[in-house]
């Protein structure tokens, strides 16, 4: 551990598996300290004893006891209950070796709204931890019954004025409510106890079902973590940062993946406050370089659909104008200019788990202003960097690996760049069919990886997570998140299956793909035609559906029939796409044109083109059987 | 179709698939009729013209074209192109030849709030309508800008008063605000152009979401269903019950299993109905005779878990009394008198796709008072009926297939019953352990099977079902619904992983279970230890928790200590349980004590049992690793 930053603390409960999983878990991962989360213990097979012999071998802190429920109550005789029951607990926290206990607000029905009644309980409780030499720390759930904001809880603990209780500020229950942790700074740091750190999507819904299952990692919902630890960094205090996430995927996912992403979102938070507050004097991560488009996109093929990938990418007018050094990759060029050039690697070298035929993206090439700075940020921030090896002759690369195992190159493209690797064919690129680049590639994320991935990119690469579109696709639904430059020089489509995806249905799940950019889709549509590319078929209901919806020219109208494009539009302008038939079983090809300021996807007319997709393999399959 | 009875229809976005998966899928389970969804057709590789011959090849009709959006403005130019648009779509109806679409209520900013403009822009739109031979069914969104409520639609088609404009009603858009369907007998019948009908659980949540995505089959939710149609019809609707169910899970699960499950409903909702509107006239299926108990549980065993697992039941006080005349069946039995006897099956015979020494629970021997009856009942609640090879001197016993693929056999256990398919090996049971009975049996839900298995259990065997609990399982969130006769004669644990869960854990789903009875459970599991059953050892630190939170008798606690029991308690009285080792990878037992009234199953100590399970399958690998 580092002494400028502030300790690094996880709860129990943010991870799946036994106690035993979660431990190792969370000291690979690199965290200082644990929360233990009562049930974790209560299931787990070592005494208290031997649990805290554990943390201490694996190099982590117990750093709160959490969580103890429904301590007050208007009735005397349970009042008194309760207080034997902390005593127990009391008992297992000497044992533990942890000197801080969680007290949420209650929820019972028997709660105590008088708060000088609450004051006073809460006064005799923490006269019981002091006596044992711990202390509480008394947290306001956002459904707490009577205590349901920090405000309160400060209310309580300040008329109890005993040392020994303070507060948990959990930034869930404070930002879920509308809180302002502008109001911190009326509490002495010395009673801020403990900080308990969650993000959310913006949802409207019971707060509780909200907070029980939809809680994320700070740096993938829509609160503003920063400026909240901000505030309970100004008041004084002094704790661990410590992450608190009910979730349903991480609470199934395996608990390794997901403390790396935990830390990576208090590594990406540490630097967000350091940049915000430099006062504090936190250590920074090398900032990440702007990434300013793409060299390469990467496919991995086999000797079956590596020439039929390369006939198709003849077909689209790409030249195949090199091949590398030492491995068997194809270099595929279009566009007579290198600044508006699109590239894609034919990569038939990879060790391969995928069955005979197969193609998929493998890896991607974005521009770096700094290759080595980009991967030393991708080091701090817990990424894995990939090893790279090199012949004679051959550029340094710097590669890591995104969380669905896409490999992330870092490149200049540039003569002593990554293209020095390939010696020509012969082949020179030309106007082609007039792509120009690529616009975006889209990633089906698998299942549990969508939340790590937007803070993947964003705190590895530094591009930036825009909305989430939900899509009620017809093999279920789906959730597309892009990640862009704030220029929109390199843009990435994310997409996962919000539950699992039509296991029924053969060719499910959704494809990855290539969108190649173009400044005249129905010209390059023409060409593409002539050239025999194998074009995607789309329903003549949908260009009368899009005639019925919207006033579109006649010629565009015209050439949506006649080429089977579709169109689509969002605030800023409009779509002009089309995609080729699935490659291989896992990849195709799209070529859109985007109109006036478009910054969408092409969405809204996926369920379309997946509908479509689906039908050519049951015609494809129906030819072979 | 039966003329008595309704038309059965369905919305084509209740299931999974493209158009053509849709359409097959509904007449295979026998819709008389469907929904077009336009999203639907406008992916569909057919001219409407050859989707309304589609349709007629399958004996569908096509009820109602939907949804048109946003038909009102305050925008005079908008609202004529609105009219257009209008055209357009009654060109498709006209083509399709169906004469009904569906309108909702505006969520357009620019929607009408006047409510003599509404209504004169309806009228117009009708007019427009009428002169193609169609009508429009106006339905309220719950999140309508200005029309949210069915009271206001209706207030807008009467101001408007044209023939060709009517009301349509939909049971999610009433139910979820609360509104009173009693209301409806306002509204001439005449008016009541089309009924829409879903079913929900009570969430607290934004109305839109929980329409998208929430949306139930009948009689799997919380709505009050059948009052709802009784009042549509009490005002003299006469059109088809048709469903529109929006729901993340079906919409990823194979639609002809989707499309029997929802015929199911409508069945189950007829029969409701029919019962309670006797002066409709409508068809009674055959009652559902009562189930009054268990007669066995039958376990698919192989050479290697058969042994095992007969080990075990020994170990348990269980004696191994008969053989099948003509199968590898075992009966094993404990218990002195017939009335309180546990017996379980071992069935070697299977034709089983399970991995060497496996075991689960095959088959469930449930008493019926009419065997023939009941199989009857499942015939016409579209329950599979399962073909029976019967021997020589057999008994005939009726089976269906539950949705997991489980067998239910209607029993009578007597002398000419199944009993006499055995023959005596001479061993006789005997009081054992003190096992009296099965309890209840624990069955693992296919993740898309949960809600279609709660309305099978109900519409098929007539049991109901319990209230939902979540449980934030070690490897996941698990839901669990009991179904259970009226006097708890038969009771199921039906459970599910939320979403897949913990595929990072070998060893998860979880195992199914039988939970067998006992009025003694710590003179049972003395016995049990007493005869080296392999009882799953519960940690010392769930006795510890137990005594902080519950002021429990202490020679209770030291029995709970001793013998690795756990305890919880509901609000009727409370449950002492054990567990053995998971048997055969995918089954183990349980001995369970009732006391008082104690309702539940359990689950506020699964997941100790979880962990526990988990941490004797990580010990057996490393044995033999």
């Amino acid at each position: 551990m580092s002494p400028e930053r502030p300790r690094r603390s996880i709860a129990t409960v943010c991870l799946s598996g036994t106690l035993e999983d979660k431990l190792a878990a969370a000291s690979a991962a690199g965290f200082d300290g644990v929360e233990v989360f009562e049930p974790d213990l209560v299931a787990a097979p070592w005494s208290p004893a031997e649990l805290a012999a554990r943390c201490a071998d694996l190099g982590l802190s117990i750093d709160l006891y959490q969580p103890f429920r429904d301590l007050d109550s208007t009735d005397p005789e349970r009042a008194a209950r309760n207080l034997r029951r902390l005593d127990r607990k009391l008992d297992v926290m000497a044992a533990l070796g942890v000197d801080t206990v969680l007290v949420c607000s209650s929820v019972a029905p028997d709660a105590v709204d008088d708060a000088d009644l609450l004051a006073e309980q809460l006064a005799a409780a923490a006269a019981h931890a002091a006596g044992r030499g711990a202390r509480i720390a008394y947290e306001a759930l956002a459904w707490g019954r009577h205590v349901s904001t920090w405000e309160r809880s400060w209310d309580a603990v300040r008329r109890a004025g005993s040392p020994a209780l303070g507060l948990c500020l959990d930034s869930f229950h404070v930002l879920s409510r509308g809180g302002d942790p502008a109001g911190f700074a009326e509490v002495p740091g010395e009673k801020l106890f403990f900080l308990q750190l969650a993000d959310a999507p913006a949802l409207r819904m019971d707060v509780l079902q909200w907070s029980r299952h939809h809680r994320l990692f700070p740096g993938q919902g829509a609160f503003d973590l920063p400026r909240f630890v901000e505030c309970v960094l100004a008041a004084g205090y002094a704790g661990p940062l410590s992450l608190e996430v009910f979730n349903d995927v991480y609470r199934q996912a395996d608990p390794a993946r997901t403390a790396v992403d935990a830390v990576r979102s208090l590594q990406w938070l540490e630097e967000e406050l350091a940049l915000r507050c430099p006062q504090l004097g936190l250590p920074l991560p090398p900032a990440a370089p702007p990434l300013t488009g793409w060299s390469f996109t990467e496919l991995a093929v086999d000797d079956v659909s590596g020439p039929q990938v390369g006939g198709v990418l003849a077909a689209l007018g790409f030249a195949h104008t090199g091949r590398h050094r030492s491995k068997p990759v194809q270099l595929w060029e279009q566009g007579p200019h290198p600044a508006s050039r699109a590239r894609v690697l034919l990569n038939a070298s990879a060790d391969r788990s995928a069955a005979a035929g197969t193609a998929s993206v493998a890896a991607l090439g974005l521009e770096s202003a700094d290759p080595r700075r980009s991967a030393a940020r991708a080091e701090a921030m817990s990424a894995p960097v990939l090893p790279r090896t090199r012949g004679a002759a051959e550029a340094e690369l710097s590669a890591v690996a995104a969380p669905d195992g896409t490999e992330v190159f870092f490149t200049r493209t540039g003569p002593d760049g990554w293209p020095a690797d390939f010696l020509p064919t012969g082949e020179r690129p030309g106007p082609g069919a007039g792509i120009t680049g690529i616009d975006h590639v889209g990633l089906t994320q698998p299942f549990d990886a969508f939340d790590e991935a937007g803070l993947f990119y964003r705190a590895v690469l530094g591009l930036e997570p825009q909305e989430v579109t939900e899509l009620a696709a017809p093999f279920g639904l789906v959730r597309t998140r892009a990640v862009t430059g704030p220029d929109r020089a390199v843009r990435l489509a994310l997409s996962v299956s919000a539950l699992r995806r039509g296991g029924w249905a053969p060719g499910v799940p959704e494809p990855q793909y290539v969108a190649l950019a173009t400044d005249d889709l129905v010209a390059t549509a023409r060409a593409l035609r002539a050239a025999g590319a194998p074009l995607l078929p789309v329903p003549a209901n949908y260009a009368d559906d899009l005639a019925a919806r919207l006033d579109l020219p006649g010629d565009l109208l015209d050439a949506v029939r006649e080429h089977g494009l579709m169109y689509e539009e969002d605030a800023h302008g409009g779509y002009l796409h089309l995609a080729t038939d699935v490659l291989g079983d896992r990849v195709f090809l799209e070529v859109v044109q985007r109109l006036g300021g478009y910054d969408g996807y092409g969405t809204a007319d996926a369920p379309v083109r997946m509908a479509a997709h689906r039908r050519r393999r049951q015609a494809r399959t129906a030819g072979r059987g």
